[in-house]
């Protein structure tokens, strides 16, 4: 489901996905196929857009840009991208002042030929890698943690190239799904935890395609095959085909379940199952743990939309369209000095009357962040005539940050860390309100419940985020589990490598 | 409800709405306020921009441009525009060479001062009028027919320029909703037969709003107050506040009903009705005449989703969102040469097969024109699994092109126009088909069914399209009505005067 | 010769040219050849370009923009203007607000066709021409005053059109050397007193160009012909090939001096004579009649070249660079806030210590206008370690502004109408300074001197600038013509009359 | 002096400077001084420009643009750059696919702080350097020679910074003058050889400036002190002041005479020499060596503009302006596909009939390296009316490729290198023809004369240029030295280490 304020940063309450990749193996068109998997990946970046192609003699050609796919590539960029195999990438950022050097795919010049690499995920132990790198002579030029990637590498003693890549990525902690193109080469690799969803298709002609989801390949008409597995590399040339390898590290699967409950489109199989059918079950268990009586149960669009049909198919209560998104919000709005309340969620959401008014509404969104969009809601709900505001969130309350590729705010900015279900109720403003219940969460996704991360609901993290030392302080103790230990001791050191193991108690 | 493939010419099967204006009175943030509003109305043409806006010494600037509201403008661009007063237009057009020019408002220096002027509408006697004008030595510097209303009162002897504006508007025949504004006023005027909306509103320090939808109105904060009526002219100033005056002809109105069936947003008030309920009844009805053994109601978004609704609710079948609309379709995409079956509409509409697999599915749409689309759109869900595929349309059949500010195809390439309903059944290859009837339609609208102009779907014009000679043949005699003419006679000139007659008769 | 100073107004001190024309008749690349010519006369105006093209079957394309002629056109540009026959224009202007609409040519549309116009010169009459035509009705879109003619013609009862064209030139009054383009022919137009030059010329196969200057004939390898005389109407079309038609008023001819003085390229033919040839001869007179004993000659660059060289020569003395003018100078350049001394003319002339350190100079300049730029100049000579620097000017010194075509600032600011030579010699700060006389400079010309306008330098106008009220009070009394009348009376209109003969007497 | 046909490659034939540095020191203002230095030293490159400015806390800023200086910078860029220490580059190059990543200054971080550099110059051993550095794990991120200075800085294991810059420096062969910058400190440092220039200066606020040329220091009002001497390093920062290290070679300095003859402004101070006063004696040189009876002394504008004075004056015939040069040559310019004879040159240069008719011409231009354009100008001179056309060159013929920073066509595009003068003479088709004897040179320079590098004219190379082994072909034996060796051995390795010695002897 798509970011529903995309592009106004003061206005947005969501968590934001960091990445979507795509690799294309074995098809004349590769990096036409690449620009337009990267059009269906457009939700989970909208700041930068590459693709890098593979020419038949081994020249790796690259065009990559600022804004949305559609912005950066055309005819004459495409053309300067011939060949068979080809990756992209599409890029969420902290927009930083040159941000251009920042978009990936980035390349690299080895002695024995060019590689490049797209990431989605984020490396816990970057700031550690490129010091030690840097004291050997490595010269970085972007402030990206994926580039560490393409320095080990570049160091690394082993050959072939691939012994090379299997080397450095055995160096990297936390989440990585990544595609590597070489001369004659594609390489998908997912870290052992799998943190991030990364999966293999088929088209009709034979052509190989990864990407970060399967609406991707639906848009180029490839065949969903299976998931690219944690800890696995994928492999695929010429002469052997697609090949798989294991990194040496198996820890339990800690698969991002925010990708349900936010993240991927609705048409998309992640992590092996519907998106949409997640969510449709998120609204159900809502309605069936939290019902309340009321007219109408309506979304916050799009991405409140499947958890809210849910949710009135259960109570069988009217679902109606209360809300209705604009499609032209652009990148800046300008707003009269005289000042308009709520003013960037009126830009993109309008409120119907002819829905709301004398109605009691049950109104449904995916999450909430810091709440301060929710409380705009409700204020515009209740302007519009709605005589009660019942809200209805399809996952647990977010209470910790997360390390692992989603760019959430520090702790002290998310409304649950600091206050009860109550307290923001009232901070919100509406009549009453129910989260999902960390319990029902786990319950619904049975025997797979111990294969996902929940670090932003618990705050236990699978793999400690040490990398990040400033953030570290968002720790939190929720009593969920007696053995959490001092912040500058041995935890840290010890969840990384027996994370999986102290939250399969936990999770079980 | 906003184009759902907007952009993309080759795949687009909808009638498309020619303009949205706005004037504000009395605001010290006049044009600001225009730019929010025509944001609000950008769903009503997205080629071009403009706004107009008189400085307190009566200057009158303008800044007008090619592109989206949110790329025409930007801080600097509204600081050029000062004053307490402003107009301002957003244009569909079919992309002429030289577009910049033909952007509105337009602007005219007079003797006595300057006027500019924003049109939403379509002058059916505009060739003539402009040939009558050069005649006599007036430069036309645009291709647009609004152009000949500034000439209208350049050439009008009358004194003072209300007098003048009201000579030149009783010269023009067909559709036009009109803002002008002068170095100290504001005048808003809609022709006798009222075919496109114009309404008025206040805000809370009294600014007067003049805007095409109400949508307008609640984003910027004012208060609908009522519809300039059906040839009426409002005129508006700080001396006499606002003082209404009429042109002298008075037909029964002809509101254009496809304003509540596809052109307007479903949270506006046009013609004094809700659009969202409109759609919703025409669901209903579709449910009640139409229905059908299945699983689930689709809509296909975001056109269909509130008849979908109606539908789904009056069915007692379960609502479901089939279809997810991309938000990120730009202006081109370029397809690979191998092709992609149905390129244009997957770009934009991704099937969920979690929704479909294995179900019967009834799919609402708002209208069907040439009929590519609604075949690309059941292919596409079957291919994603769905069995059976009932198509419900909630308008009837277009016949016959409108003269009167809407692009519809010529009358050949209108489906409805070659084949019956079940021949397009079978062309678009759903299991069932059915569109709302006309008469439940006029049956719907109860009393105020003589005030809608149903020429797209009739043939019935109430004001002869004379001056589009070349498109003339598309007049239809479907049966309705007896008293059709020869098209080289006295019917066309005696519609342009009685044309409301005919029509009474033919509505009751 | 070029403008020195381009693009840098604050420290330019020249007065300016406002335009250059052209136009091709029957050559299979007009627009191109339009384009190359316009290059060729890029140095009579660098803010706008435009071409208007015809095509075989009678469509005028037009492309105009703002900027050099190299910015505005490119391949797929040009390739927007086929057809054998074109007009172009060079624009220099007063930058206002909307200056692309006022780039010419421009084209208007009549009942019988279409009509362009490109013009070089100015009209005194246009506010009292543009206030008729409003009255009656007529809506000007443009603030150019070549504006008015299109509307002249549009409101003439005469045929064919080129009835028209001559019956609205013999309405104007002032400078106007023009090219016209329609359907099928070619028109050029020069005023009764041929103020402006404008010349014919011929390729080999046959085209025949119409252009400001004759450099322009030979970047485009025409050979040139003969001047378009004052008072001429020259039509080119397939069927007649070239006719020559007479405005109706036969005055003495008064071409501008300062073409040859400054605004035209040495290598240039005007008025039938050799622009470099007259330069040098200014040098000549000036070390014939002003000369001082001195160790090296040296020209300010580019307009002073010619005639250093002049002086150089007849005074045996040796001429060096001793100022190097940059060839990089943009449209602005940034100065520290700290302040560079005299920072606008050090940007563009660098001074040769080799060549001035301990020498007396003679530095040779075309004419000092306000006095700013000679000032920075002496100083920089002398900082760069001259001993002497004697100034001696190419022309008499300006005391009245120009009305016909040649923008000079408001005699307030001319130094030459405040001070005397020793005033302006102590005020620039050099040791001698020397003007070239006007006696020395009309017996230069001998029997042509009658044919020359020397307004600038004595205030004589041939034709009374009454249109433009506010700059009368430029007019000043220099004692040479007992004959001066009352603002308020029938000089203006006397003059506009006779004024050929008032300034033959004076003149001679 | 500025290169005659900038940006049009086809009809230039001349060879390139490849880059102009500078550094500003404790200056308030230093970006905005390091802006206008670059603008002064914009004929030395004009394919992309670059400053980096350090913040008072050691933040490197960096801005780098396409094109010229006055395009890559505004107001908003410069206040990107604040900081009291600063450096500057301009960019001749190649033009690449990817050039916005080569344009200099290049930053890179280390693990102990930034570094910036710029570079003139050429690295002759940047092959090998490379590769050494990439088997190493070294990635590289452009195509540019400089950046193996960063990463030698990289991998350096000196303390302090200002030790790992010299280590790097003493592992380069060839030309380099370059500016570094760090968070305290500015760096200058040129080659052993000296190849390309270098100069102190200082502004009366006590501010350090470097810069490639001397008339940089002109503009921002610095007194010239001092070159930099070949093989000094000088390190500025607050603690010390200016402090002079030096590299470990100490070579007979080869500084590059091309300089003299064309490269730099004719108002520099460029070795210790007034190039003003080096062309001026060229010119003398050749008018007494190879004078002939002529009516008129004309320059190619503007490189053989002194040296044709010289000419001139020592010939006792007059110096005229024959030829003009356009100012508004843009990138590109499209020719009519019908062709107009030696149009590239037309463009820029017009030549005049008044000077050139029936005249015997002697034409001065400062080298020829293809002929081409000596073809067309001396066509162009003819067709213009000269009856006799002899053409005088201001520098021995070119026979040799340069490595050391300057682009020249390989030996078998230059014209000496496959003709003898007669040979050129017939080609060009010129009646006479003389270049300035290498002997004459060396004796007009006098005891410096073994201080110069004349490669191109003798082929003799004073640091071999194995890096690039497909040009070393070009090396050519003029049997002025019998030790040439052959090419797969010892000579190159030895005279990379003796170069200095072997050139001694020859030049002597």
């Amino acid at each position: 489901m798509i970011s529903p304020f995309n592009n106004d940063d003061d206005h947005d309450d969501k968590p934001r996905e960091e990445c979507g990749v795509v690799g294309i193996y074995n098809d004349p068109e590769a990096s036409r196929l690449c620009y337009l998997a990267l059009h269906a990946l457009q939700h989970r970046g909208q700041e930068g857009a590459g693709i890098v192609a593979a020419t038949r003699d081994g020249v790796l050609n690259s065009v990559t840009g600022v804004g949305l796919v559609s912005e950066v590539f055309n005819e004459s960029k495409l053309n300067q991208l011939p060949g068979s195999h080809a990756i992209g990438h599409v890029r969420y950022s902290t927009a930083g002042q040159s941000m251009l050097k920042n978009v990936q795919p980035f390349v690299a010049d080895y002695m024995h030929g060019r590689v490049g690499v797209a990431h989605n995920g984020n490396l816990v132990n970057y700031e550690r890698l490129r010091r030690e790198l840097e004291e050997n002579g490595s010269i970085f030029g972007t402030s990206s943690d994926t580039e560490v990637v393409l320095h080990l590498i570049a160091v690394s003693k082993k050959r072939p190239l691939i012994a090379r890549i299997v080397e450095a990525c055995e160096k990297l902690k936390g989440a990585y799904s990544m595609v590597f193109i070489t001369e004659d080469k594609l390489v998908a690799v997912r870290d052992p935890y799998g943190f991030r969803p990364l999966v293999m298709g088929r088209r009709s002609n034979g052509a190989i395609v990864f990407a970060s989801e399967t609406c991707a390949l639906d848009l180029i008409e490839a065949t969903y095959e299976r998931e690219v597995m944690p800890g696995e590399v994928l492999v695929v040339d010429k002469k052997d085909g697609v090949q798989s390898y294991c990194l040496s590290q198996h820890p339990e699967p800690k698969s991002c379940i925010f990708e349900h409950i936010y993240f991927s489109m609705p048409n998309s199989i992640v992590f092996g199952m519907s998106v949409y059918e997640s969510r449709r079950m998120f609204g159900e268990i809502l309605a069936t743990e939290a019902g309340v009586d009321c007219d109408v149960v309506i979304p916050v669009p799009d991405s409140g939309v499947v958890a809210a049909l849910g949710y009135a198919e259960k109570a069988g209560v009217p679902f109606q369209q209360g809300l209705i998104r604009s499609h032209y919000v652009g990148r800046t709005f300008i707003e009269p000095s005289q000042g308009i309340r709520d003013f960037g969620v009126k830009l993109k959401l309008a409120p119907v009357r002819a829905v709301l008014e004398g109605k009691r509404v049950v109104v449904v969104d995916d999450s909430i962040v810091r709440g301060t969009t929710a409380l705009k809601i409700v204020r515009l709900l209740k302007e519009a005539g709605a005589i009660e505001v019942h809200m209805r969130i399809a996952s647990p309350p977010i209470i910790a940050s997360c390390y692992y590729g989603v760019d959430t705010p520090n702790s002290e900015e998310l409304i649950s860390n600091r206050m009860n279900v109550e307290e923001i109720r009232e901070f919100i403003g509406c009549d009453s309100l129910a989260f999902l219940s960390f319990d029902s969460l786990k319950k619904m996704l049975g025997g797979n419940s111990g294969g996902f991360c929940y670090a932003c609901f618990s705050g236990k993290y699978p793999v400690a985020p040490n990398g990040n030392v400033n953030k570290v302080v968002d720790f939190v103790d929720d009593g969920l589990n007696g053995s959490i230990q001092s912040i500058d001791g041995g935890w840290l050191q010890g969840s990384e490598d027996q994370g999986q193991d102290l939250n399969h108690e936990e999770d079980n």
